[in-house]
């Protein structure tokens, strides 16, 4: 799979509507087949985050963001089925507490990012305050303006001291998301999801595509891109994310840690 | 499976050379049908654990311990293989930083707590303040003597704000640890993680059970109790801690939250 495809060139123009979250050209088969190439792509992720571990060099950011059902929770389970909770994190970041308010944006986001050998994936991130901020003008516009350089300083930094970062945009359609909000009213297990706040961001769809389409032009780095990940079909949203993250990861030439020397003439009584 | 069968009641006297290591008695069959039954309680945690996020009100806590190689790390990757990374973290307690150092010894422990929802692994914890710490007097006798009284405290009070604890001493003979040594040091690809330190603690086992001697005598409570877990047969130790661990779920009687008031008008735009 060329993983550059749905990567964002810097400074590119970006017109959502011409990216199709029904796309799958890049997997030859059907559902069913692409359902069956998963487990292999878990098992060679989990190899691959052990020997990060293992090695204690490297630190692995993963930015997950999209409109509510959207997937970002399917994605965590899915992709990561199977990998060790011991090198894993997930930072799930909702409303900010008043604590957090108190502070800069960026300070929660910076206690969260990991450590050498670590992965963490971020559900939701530090651009929902160019996202809901925006569209919902909770601060002045001077002030989201200029966060998109903030945020690109501040990715460079961390990627500087070690992190690799790899953001991903779940690109659903407005009538991928009707359906899957209706199946949270229709199936009774599912129903306790279903808040009418979500109703309220649905009405106002176009203006978060207009604050996606911001954030895809602007702050889709070298060092900290951005994907579009076709995402109406939740089989291929995995394998797509799955191999960005395997090639990316194999990309670090990781090696197992050097043994201690003289271990050859020990014996254990 | 009674789980209560290496549970250790309150102010129990405790002779860790009565406890088998080998001990498998509560599993009828062979190493490969013990292997076999381990997916099955993978997939009813998971399903547990999902209800646990849902439902966003208990918090659970288990604590693994015990000597070097004694299966704390596999307990993690196996016991715990599929559950959603997004509710369940691991905390490992290493040797204290200068900062952790600066503070009491809880202050580290405490921050790691679970949240409503979360289920959290510490791989060794606030009990290495009266093992190591004991064994190697690195404070005066009289500070790691109040020790266990003030972590029955701060246990109790954790739990009366909705933890469960659960804690499991992986108890490994001293032949088995030298042969899982001996196995680091063999092995091309596990030799990286042979250390010569560990050697310098095996000499030291005997002043280490009787530190873990005083440890389950003194700390395990009904409100956090230790289970003695076999551990010199990975598979039967899996089975052992994943048991209790679906038990002690099942027994907080979870249910998913109600739906909001009124969905049933709704029509999605």
């Amino acid at each position: 799979m060329n993983i550059d495809h749905y990567r964002v060139a810097p400074n590119s123009k970006i017109d959502l509507s011409a990216w199709d979250p029904n796309d799958k050209r890049l997997f030859d088969g059907s559902k069913k087949a692409g359902e069956a190439a998963l487990p292999a792509l878990n098992k060679r992720l989990e190899a691959l985050q052990e020997l990060l571990y293992a090695e204690g060099k490297h630190k692995v950011l993963i930015v997950l963001q999209g409109m509510d059902t959207s997937g970002k929770d399917g994605t965590i389970r899915h992709v990561f089925e199977g990998v060790n909770p011991q090198g894993v994190r997930v930072a799930s970041f909702k409303a900010p507490t008043p604590l957090e308010l108190a502070h800069d944006y960026l300070w929660r986001i910076h206690q969260e990012t990991p450590a050498r050998g670590q992965i963490v994936i971020f559900n939701r991130s530090h651009y929902e305050d160019v996202l809901v901020v925006r569209v919902h003008n909770l601060v002045p516009p001077e002030v989201w303006r200029r966060r998109y350089d903030q945020i690109n300083a501040f990715e460079q930094q961390l990627t500087e001291e070690g992190v690799t970062i790899l953001k991903f945009f779940l690109h659903i359609s407005k009538d991928e998301q009707k359906q899957r909000l209706q199946e949270r009213l229709d199936k009774p297990e599912k129903r306790w999801k279903f808040s009418t706040g979500d109703l309220a961001e649905r009405k106002l769809w176009d203006e978060y595509m207009a604050a996606y389409t911001a954030v895809l032009e602007r702050t889709s780095t070298a060092h900290a891109p951005w994907y579009i990940v076709p995402a109406n079909r939740k089989w291929y949203r995995n394998l797509v994310i799955s191999h960005v993250i395997i090639k990316t990861l194999e990309g670090l030439n990781m090696r197992y840690p050097e043994p201690e020397a003289g271990l050859d003439q020990i014996v254990i009584e």
